[in-house]
């Protein structure tokens, strides 16, 4: 039994992640509005709030993160600048906030998605924003102290989203939000670090 | 004879791709403090300047940008945040801002780096944004109108740099950053698009 904090739990993904985890766990559900705790984790004092509040863990999952979507000559440097704002520097924020509440040999999971190895008309911002999480996972394995890992899940799209992502996601085969889940338990109760946990692909 | 401009021309590594190049092409180069023309390439206003004062071209290549180095459990969020906006996002503006002015079937060649596939302690920011660069060239590249492509040159430690960065890149075989400029012809004089060109590794 590990106590794990999964930040994004009331989301489409985050519902389920937490829903395996609660198998074996105690999880701490955290969302923007709804859950146990609140938090924005694009800002980092929020974000160190939010362990001061809840205190030691032993796993932080992330599983937030916004993009924009559009076409890329019509998108906006400010547009592209949304993804790294929130998907990539709001998980990134929260490693960094986390570490010293992270017990030893705990594990941080965080999320990024299918278009960091499938690009999509529509997906560039998407596409640099699960690369660079994957980059982040792999530099950071290597630096954690304490026996501490990292990786991070890319899931194809969920069936679940399907109906708002469709025209996006043409041909692709969705995977159920449970079956996504099960990577993240992949992630806390193994033993790898620095990986890509890609599911459905 | 093709119309290129080369922002950071004035750098380790742009003096030796303005070189290659001007062997058969016509080569603006840019710096932020020396060169034929001046940009500050974090900013999208400056970008804009600059190619309104060049004009139309029929590639550009950047081989500029800053990030941090330092042990990952010291690393602030704002250091991290360096790399995203001097790195990558002064690549991206300049991608964005150019847009317009480069003529049909011609070419962006970014540059990122040996760490987005080989971390090195002290390197999580640099793996991060090499990685994003890749990311954004792939999601880029099949959107780009008319023709156009991009790439990204991801070179190992220059032989030039190895007196300031030997300490980071212990066991890792420099090339001459002339070698590292030929990855900018293959790019430019080439047709392919969406591709990361190794260089050393
Ligand atoms: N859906 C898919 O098909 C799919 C596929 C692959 C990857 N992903 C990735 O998985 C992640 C989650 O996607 P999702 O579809 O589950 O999203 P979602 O349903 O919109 O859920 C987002 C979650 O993040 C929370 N949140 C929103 N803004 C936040 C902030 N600033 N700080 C902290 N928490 C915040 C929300 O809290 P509240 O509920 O309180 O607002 C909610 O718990 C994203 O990175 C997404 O790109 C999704
Ligand atoms: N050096 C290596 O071993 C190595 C290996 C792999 C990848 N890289 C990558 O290659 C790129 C260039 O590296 P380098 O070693 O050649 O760097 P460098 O010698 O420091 O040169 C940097 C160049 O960028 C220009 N510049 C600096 N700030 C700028 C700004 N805000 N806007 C526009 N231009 C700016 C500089 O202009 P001024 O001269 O006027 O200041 C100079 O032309 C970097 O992305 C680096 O990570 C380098």
């Amino acid at each position: 039994m590990k106590r794990i904090v999964v930040i994004g739990a009331t989301g489409t993904l985050g519902q389920a992640i937490s829903a395996e985890l609660k198998a074996r766990h105690e999880v701490i559900e955290v969302g923007a509005t709804r859950g146990q705790y609140h938090v924005d984790s694009t800002d980092p004092a929020s974000v160190e709030r939010l362990f001061r509040d809840i205190g030691k863990v032993d796993g932080v999952v992330t599983a937030t993160g916004k993009v924009h979507f559009g076409p890329l000559a019509q998108m906006s440097v400010e547009q592209f600048w949304v993804g790294l704002r929130d998907k990539l520097m709001g998980q990134i924020n929260v490693v960094f906030a986390a570490l010293p509440y992270v017990n030893d040999g705990g594990s941080f999971t965080l999320t990024s998605g299918i278009l960091g190895d499938e690009p999509i008309l529509q997906g560039a911002s998407a596409t640099t924003v699960n690369l660079a999480l994957g980059g982040f996972v792999r530099g950071a394995a290597i630096e954690l102290p304490r026996g501490l890992r990292i990786n991070v899940v890319s899931p194809t799209v969920l069936t679940e989203a399907m109906e708002a992502y469709a025209p996006f996601f043409r041909g692709f085969e969705p995977v159920s939000a449970q079956r996504a889940a099960l990577a993240y338990l992949r992630s806390v109760e193994g033993a790898q670090t620095g990986r890509v946990y890609r599911v459905g692909y």
